[in-house]
């Protein structure tokens, strides 16, 4: 294992935090890492019928550019990461989702932050508003899921929780353990 | 667009920085954003054979417990993602590859850093070093990828690259869009 001496510093944003430490190596080794204390998140693959997805544009600071995203963010307290993503869906896209299925849970990025995605797959899904999360999503989109995956391997959608829902969506309909009753 | 007004703070690392942003968002409103600043980085689906890859047993600080993940790490200096690639299977394997086919190119935390992460497929591998990178690497293991995928489907590996990685080797070879020459 790894063992911290002691903080160097940290940095507080209002949702987490980032503290660089002197930490102990298996080897004895002394080194520092950074590690971001990050909220959990949730996402979703959206299906407003089984064979297209709800997917957001919108800017992202910390790479300067627009992107093509499923829908997702983070917990808010006292909330379930089920809830979480039934709410950030309705914030991002004014679909209600009436059926969730956890896809997966996973760390994006494992060398530098705790943070935890689950993927939930939802289907059933009622426009419920028109007021959308302005201040983070430029458009909403209805996209083919078949051209989901083929923006995938052309390299167009490079966000990680994206591609891990879409291929992974793909990979449990195709080994038929996605339940019966998600598209009725 | 999203646009920087001023940095509150910034915590410099060895090899990257953490800053707090104070950001004008498209509605004129005003928040804070984290933005890791990261070098580029490389991952390696490596098969010494064409059933098998290999993975690392490794100690992650920021998680705290240890992980089963492909060998991956931050680009060098001067270094291209294909050379880090080598070299970091190298470093934490001890074997070195011939052939390296380029699988995909990802932003793995896009709402908070920039890191990229681009993943190779290696073939054509010789095992040339018996030392391995100890201050990271506890164990080097050969698995099955069928069993991969499976250690995927059950929560086991919650690994994002890796879980990239696998799919998308996967969903190629399905397509027959891995060249014909990989494995000779």
């Amino acid at each position: 294992m790894e063992e911290k001496i002691r903080t160097l510093s940290t940095l507080y944003a209002r949702h987490f935090s980032a503290s660089l430490d002197e930490v102990r190596l298996r080897t004895g080794n002394i080194t520092e890492r950074i590690k971001i204390d990050h909220p959990e998140a949730a996402a979703v693959v959206a299906f407003p019928d089984p064979k297209r997805i709800l997917m957001v544009r919108q800017w992202r600071y910390a790479i300067g550019r627009e992107t093509l995203e499923i829908p997702a963010g983070k917990i808010d307290p006292g909330e379930s990461l089920r809830e979480c993503a039934r709410r950030e869906l309705l914030e991002e896209t004014g679909f209600n989702a009436q059926n969730l299925f956890s896809l997966f849970r996973y760390y994006p990025a494992i060398g530098y932050s705790n943070e935890v995605i689950e993927i939930f797959a939802a289907s059933e899904l009622t426009k419920t508003s028109e007021k959308l999360d302005e201040d983070e999503i430029a458009r909403v989109e209805l996209v083919d899921l078949d051209h989901v995956f083929d923006l995938i391997s052309r390299g167009i959608i490079q966000d990680g929780k994206t591609v891990i829902g879409i291929c992974l969506f793909r990979a449990l309909a195709e080994r038929k353990e996605i339940p019966a009753n998600f598209f009725r």
